[in-house]
């Protein structure tokens, strides 16, 4: 019997179709090895990016040359503009504004053959601590809402250059899904005076059976109401509404579990396309008490979500304590 | 400059982004050529499908032979299920209930090599005419919220079968964004005592900028704040929250608007794959007078929406204007 599940933050329900059930290996995919060619991710190649807006270097290296082990450049290609005013303005009866923000990209790495999956825990650490930075630098600007950071891995997922990095967007305005996670946090801790990110992980520790890893400071899991299969959040035990207050001593903990899931998800899926995007407390939002930053990781299996852009209605293949149980018994 | 856009009913920024900006062309897909060979929904093979619960056919023909033009189907794998009683029940935090529902399958014509651009205006009647029937059958069921009538056409749209088909599912709940757009029409007709669509229509047929046809009865705009490249709505330009109201005379105005919209999008992106919902009042609401149904046509275009579906949050690299241009200058 299919089962409908209510997500409890934004109260979206979703079928959960055994019917059509899928097991991991259903969707196994080819390896993709990949070729270096001229990349302007890679060392020596730095004159075809827009000037760099943060790297970790070597002592003596300078600027836009080689010798960083991570860099920030500016997206080639912006969705959104960092220069000028904001401006509203209507037309009849919509609304519009011009595309002030920034659209940054953060190369994970020099090594063209290496994805995020496969860095060291030391270099893992160096891209959050990237993601920190550049969103403590922007949030400075009045003129942000929100900043979100997020990883295409794979050209099916999006990935239009496959040299290892994730982007960040500030914007002017907040995205919808984020909205309706603050809402339905606001709604849940007015009726219970309690963060429900804080109860769910709790309730999760307990049953296991969606917990995919954890360690003293993370935990892993496959959402209850999970809209794609082996879809998987990471999410701090402790109380927090801003990922960019993360500290050095999380971080590496952030790194460890991170690596862990990518590696499980890598073996279980054969190495699938994905999207990780951060999800963090909008910039001028008092609601620390009610949210909960955490990260969420799609894997792209599905050939297509089809009309789910229509309806805001899923259908997932895969029980999430099937994929749970799968991704438990993957060895890393 | 890109430009933000704000979606008037549900509220929902979308980054225009000209500077990746595609044209038309840049879409252009191969075409496929359809190879019948064994399938379910040819005529001599109704045995292989469940018996059909719907079809328009020659006076002598029985049920479950050939003879038919239209046949409707229960769904072999639904993603819900017709028996049993509605149950809610918790699990801790979370809310469940068992996936009760219909999922059927509306076989659009006999003829394997036709898609539904290629049909007769009489033929295209006759599915938009199924698709009423049907509804005003399954609204009796006091089970359902909602009556959803999709269609994925092509592999990439999620299709899984080429034969020409529609599917409709009837739910116990209201999917997301139906919700959305309900509360947001709400909210403007407490604000304006009008129905926000009408007043799209009226100000986007006087504009005229973002129109791509219309007829007497309906009409079909590129919307303002398009989430994807050539996403298309068609809407009644009579004020009607329910699509299964629709009248004899109403259908082939609109079967004929609707194929002169595949035509041109067919035309125009070399027979794309595309998603088509309806979206109408649910079942159980009292806003006939805010609602107002309407058809969206999403062509599957970009490789992917990526992190889209984790934020709510879309990049456009067409101006919606530049894409009613395009298919207004396409001759059908």
């Amino acid at each position: 019997m299919p089962e409908l599940r209510k997500d409890p933050i934004v109260g979206r329900w979703v079928i959960i179709s055994t019917e059509r059930g899928k097991r991991p290996t259903d969707f196994a995919r080819t390896t993709k090895t990949k070729e270096p060619k001229l990349c302007p991710f890679c060392p020596s190649n730095e004159a075809s990016t827009p000037p760099e807006i943060y790297a970790v270097r070597d002592n003596d290296s300078a600027p836009n040359t080689p010798g960083w082990s991570l860099r920030v450049i500016p997206n080639k290609f912006p969705a959104l503009k960092i220069e000028g005013d904001l401006n509203r303005e209507g037309e009849g009866i919509f609304d519009k504004m011009n595309g002030i923000g920034a659209h940054e990209v953060i190369i994970e790495t020099p090594d063209h053959m290496k994805d995020l999956v496969d860095l060291e825990l030391g270099q893992i650490e160096k891209v959050i601590w990237a993601y920190r930075e550049r969103i403590l630098d922007l949030k400075k600007d009045p003129r942000f809402k929100y900043i979100l950071i997020f990883k295409n891995q794979g050209e099916a997922a999006g990935a239009s250059l496959e040299h290892a990095h994730s982007q960040l967007i500030a914007t002017p305005i907040l995205p919808k899904r984020v909205i309706e996670e603050l809402d339905g946090s606001k709604r849940y801790y007015e009726y219970k005076e309690r963060c429900i990110y804080c109860d769910i992980i709790k309730q999760e520790l307990k049953s296991k059976i969606r917990v995919v890893a954890y360690n003293d400071m993370y935990v892993a899991i496959e959402p209850f109401a999970s809209r794609f299969p082996f879809e998987t959040w990471i999410l701090p035990r402790y109380h927090e509404a801003n990922f960019e207050y993360i500290k050095g001593d999380a971080i590496s903990r952030l790194a460890d579990l991170l690596k862990t899931i990518l590696k499980k998800l890598s073996i279980a899926l054969n190495n699938p396309p994905y999207n990780m995007v951060i999800h963090s407390l909008p910039l001028d939002s008092q609601s620390q008490k009610e949210y909960h930053w955490h990260i969420e990781i799609i894997p792209k299996l599905t050939k297509v979500a089809g009309f789910e852009w229509g309806t805001g209605f899923y259908i997932n293949p895969t029980i999430p304590e099937d994929a749970a149980k799968y991704l438990i018994e993957v060895e890393t």
